[in-house]
């Protein structure tokens, strides 16, 4: 991880848990997806309007994560491709590594459904 | 409830439940979504390329429902107005009345989010 | 409302909205539980190892919520009973009042699943 | 595959879709997670009472899923180690393949948190 990467924060939710008493394996993807969002922000881009759908995405738990425990969710950008991006998040809590993840998202044409160039502004703003 | 009402059948799945063990109380939504689809083609409709979206939901609940659980979810028509129409939804698990909701459904011009009236063949769909 | 009541912020993400590009009706629960747990938290509470189902949920939808749009979320108690009590949400986003929806809250007995008085210290922090 | 895969039949439901007029792409692990329950029923086993969590999922989307699109998600052992086991799921819908995903189920000890060996019954109901 670089640096100083981008950090999201947030709390597993009454919702985000399963009778098992952690949080629902599905559940961290809703914090991705914020993450994602607040991360795309602080690059000064936006999804509005465009179709990036994702081709693929992963998450290793190595940790449980309860019901209000904090998570420290970084984001980084691991490949920038001709049509597509790759994020990884690494999710921590008061210090200890719990998961980590990736999504790869793809630049589409949403009139043909097939995939485009990234556009240039956004490959500058990934850092490519 | 009328005599033979659209029943749709489900269970409570692991990602439903919350650290209580029971269902968590949103998660009821995501069959009654399914329930809706499942009853509005019963009657031959369909939402596809429509905009209908939800002015009211609200949900009782009566007795607790754990992973794994049957639901059987009842939909009739409450209620068929000019804009809108309501539909009741009465879960049952093994005979025992579980919980009980309803939503009311709007019919928008897509283009300026307004309420129009119903179209006549969802209208007679309905019952009304 | 009271004159100060406790705000939580948070976005429309985009995992929240649906096929009509506005926010599906059951995520916005999700936010709701997220200010739940913060508001209880502003009254030095907690729900960590106690059983507090939902006896009834209800939302009413005033105006569309698009992704990433921001929402301030308001949480008022309405009325604290002897075995209950209800929270009011309301949502506003630029100024614009979207939704307002309320949660009746329930202390159980876990073993016996039957409603018991709410804990003193619970009520007081509720302002009863 | 082989010839005979547990075949879990559903709908992208509407909640399921995003603002993108797909299914957003954490959605299909509520799919997954009622596939994986009705396979495990299949094979005469049950999570009830146990401590199964994943420490990994990944998926991969081949297709647009849309409202109501019909799934077939047919569940296979893929791997049937010590202490865990992977299950993997290809979608299809009408015939064509739109997602295929793995989970890595883990066998603990609920009280330390620990993993141990699977129990025999279910290795050999998994067809170790």
């Amino acid at each position: 991880m670089p640096r100083n990467p981008f950090v999201y924060e947030t709390r597993v939710r009454f919702g985000d848990t399963d009778a098992s008493g952690r949080i629902f394996y599905a559940s961290i993807l809703r914090h991705f997806d914020a993450a994602e969002t607040e991360f795309i922000r602080s690059i000064n881009w936006t999804y509005k309007g465009l179709g990036f759908p994702r081709a693929h995405v992963e998450v290793d738990f190595m940790a449980a994560l309860a019901y209000d425990d904090p998570m420290s969710i970084a984001v980084t950008v691991e490949r920038v491709g001709s049509t597509s991006y790759t994020l990884a998040f690494h999710v921590s809590s008061e210090g200890r590594e719990a998961a980590r993840g990736k999504i790869v998202v793809v630049s589409i044409d949403r009139s043909t459904g097939r995939p485009v160039p990234l556009p240039e502004e956004l490959r500058a703003a990934l850092g490519a």
